[in-house]
């Protein structure tokens, strides 16, 4: 690998953020989606824009091609928002597809070709039957050798699950505290597919069980109601239902710009200082199951080119597409060390009252997660906790300056990684 | 629209190309044949390359999820030629696709962030049933306005071919000359799918039926024998089956650079003096059939920031994934003017000999479509034009200075262009 610092030919400003509603949408389609997430970023631009503005499009999606039988998505994505005939290009990296459709958006204004660029990702999921949506998204592990020996995403996690606990001697209990916190934080943000704490998912079953004068379940916290096999079945050992990820129909778009026009368009701008993407063989190929290589050396780029350190970072959005996963990833990113992520989310240290929070838009376990759509929906979060505009979820009593999001592909295959900086 | 003029941050050389055979392989994934190409690339580079050098790979690639089930392939494609863990990402606009993974090659390298870029395209096609790739390749139009009608591609573009003759008095022959043209060109060329002119395909049907003792056919000459309708049967009229191209598994791969460093690779750079992309509206939305406007704003883009015009181009590799579709390109491209693309052709100016030569390599028509590497395809053949590599089907009695091509995404919903430079 070449060894120079990797730097951009230019600075590039994050001006505008919005998403649609993420959940199950029977009516709509990812291009009705996309334009959903499109105005809600328009609005989002302290001193508007016209479209006319935008230069060219890239939007990431995982298998449109799989989920809806339609490809070649982005010109129709660009026609549904009024930029024919701009440049309109699909970034896919499987659950990474829209961290690297932001990257890919950046290095085009960087390289001085276009001053202003519209960013989205867009993912329809939910018209297909349950079985059929856990095919597709296996597409995305190397069929050859793993999906040909049945393995699906839950199982490909699992296994990370069952080495970390081996590893690390954490517990089933972690990972289902990862979920709780992240609900709380998900109950907070009316944009959620659950928008609901999972103590009030608990108590709303036992509320349901005592009007319809069944026996009312004795759960005695959250923690209990998520160890009961028929609250929170078995996805795939030591993952159960609410370890994993929903499916999910959503979009979200930001606007990036050069930085030297920022300015003309928003008045408290955020500064992407940092960009990371790494790859990595698949997961049957690796040499350890508890860490994703991808993701420490788009961290380790990242956090090169902003000259910032872990520490330097006061929130973070992460890819939680399963409980695990959060654990992982806060020890990749260089926030907790190794093995030790499970202890500081026990101590409360991830929660938005923490010293480290993440996922404040409750992760992609509550919040959702259309795929294709995910990364960019994690700047989203970053913009309006920068910008102090997270309503409720507002993370308290912190000036933030520095956010990072981390976007996987699959089970690590791809991994990219923003910092970005509030001046 | 911006109005301001294009630029690149920096210049980009192309120092290496090569490409698997095109056709049809049973037991090779589109991996296999992506590892063909880089194999044939690497040899390319006059004074040899290390992989180590590469930093970022792009990859081209319409729908492995449909083809082969197969998503997030950059990872799998990077980890196949020993790129892992550098970034790896996919590019898809259909058809488009590889030319839009060169595009963002050179974007990348323009950015600073990279000084060596591989590019990719790679596509699997035949393991399907020839129905199943006509549904597969349908996913490329506007499934809800077009599919959803019973469109497949050779309709949409039947539907430009008769606007084309009605509107400017073409007629089916105009057609079969630019198949024959490719088909001459395609048969000196060792890695193409068919390599053969269709006068020797004539000549071995009648060579058939005389060992078999069948009725001879009295075929006066290839248009004749095009006209037949048994030997060349309607696919959607007026497109008859040698109007399009086959179904093709293949890849192709290029290495780009910094241009102050092309000398560090080779003898004789190319350098990539123009890019230009445009989207458009699905056909079926359009105001005319007989161009595509988003080639019309590629072309113009890239001309005005390599500082050339149409007259100034020596030869050109344009899409013909129908016949159809290679007259629209050479008049979208100010080659000809509108609606004289089919008097070029018949006056010969398009043939290898002639004042402007059209596809050289064969085209998609004879070299074969594997639809996500087709446009790094392109370059291919240009970089062995450009170098006076191209052996017998070398255009004669030109010193090439400056070549094009032009990669169209369905029916021109993307399209993009590049124009290299030899100096």
């Amino acid at each position: 690998m070449s060894r120079r610092a990797r730097k951009l030919g230019r600075g590039v400003a994050l001006v505008g953020a919005g998403m649609s509603k993420f959940g199950a949408f029977p009516d709509k389609t990812s291009r009705d989606l996309f334009a959903d997430a499109f105005t809600a970023m328009t609005r989002s631009v302290d001193k508007g824009m016209d479209t006319e503005d935008i230069e060219a499009l890239y939007v990431g999606n995982f298998s449109s091609d799989l989920f809806e039988g339609q490809g070649h998505i982005a010109p129709i994505m660009a026609d549904w928002v009024g930029l024919v005939p701009k440049p309109a290009t699909r970034l896919e990296d499987a659950c990474a597809s829209g961290g690297v459709a932001i990257r890919e958006g950046v290095i085009a204004i960087a390289s001085g070709l276009y001053d202003v660029v519209l960013v989205g990702g867009t993912e329809k999921m939910t018209n297909l039957p349950t079985e059929r949506v856990t095919d597709t998204l296996a597409a995305a592990s190397d069929t050859v050798y793993e999906g040909a020996c049945g393995f699906t995403f839950p199982g490909l996690y699992a296994a990370m699950a069952t080495a970390y606990m081996a590893r690390h001697g954490a517990s089933v209990e972690h990972f289902m505290k990862v979920g709780i916190k992240n609900h709380n934080n998900g109950s907070l943000n009316p944009k959620a597919q659950f928008n609901k704490s999972i103590r009030d998912l608990m108590n709303s079953r036992i509320e349901k069980a005592k009007q319809k004068g069944e026996p009312v379940p004795e759960w005695s916290d959250e923690l209990d109601f998520l160890k009961d096999p028929k609250a929170n079945p078995v996805v795939a050992w030591p993952m159960r239902l609410f370890d994993c990820s929903p499916i999910t129909d959503g979009a979200a778009c930001v606007l990036l710009v050069a930085e030297d026009i920022a300015k003309n368009f928003s008045n408290d701008p955020l500064y992407i200082v940092g960009t990371g993407q790494g790859s990595d063989h698949a997961l049957h190929e690796r040499d350890d199951l508890t860490s994703i290589a991808a993701a420490r050396i788009a961290a380790q780029q990242a956090y090169e080119m902003a000259g910032v350190q872990p520490e330097d970072i006061q929130i973070a959005e992460v890819h939680d597409c399963f409980t695990i996963a959060e654990l992982v990833a806060i020890e990749d990113l260089g926030f907790f060390k190794h093995g030790e992520g499970y202890k500081a989310t026990e101590q409360g240290l991830t929660a938005r009252d923490g010293s480290k929070p993440i996922n404040t838009s409750g992760g992609l376990k509550s919040k959702g997660h259309p795929v294709g759509a995910s990364g960019v929906g994690q700047a989203v979060e970053i913009w309006h906790q920068m910008r102090g505009e997270a309503g409720p979820r507002q993370v308290p009593g912190k000036d933030i300056r520095l956010a990072l999001t981390h976007n996987v592909g699959a089970t690590g295959g791809t991994c990219v990684v923003h910092i970005y900086q509030r001046r």
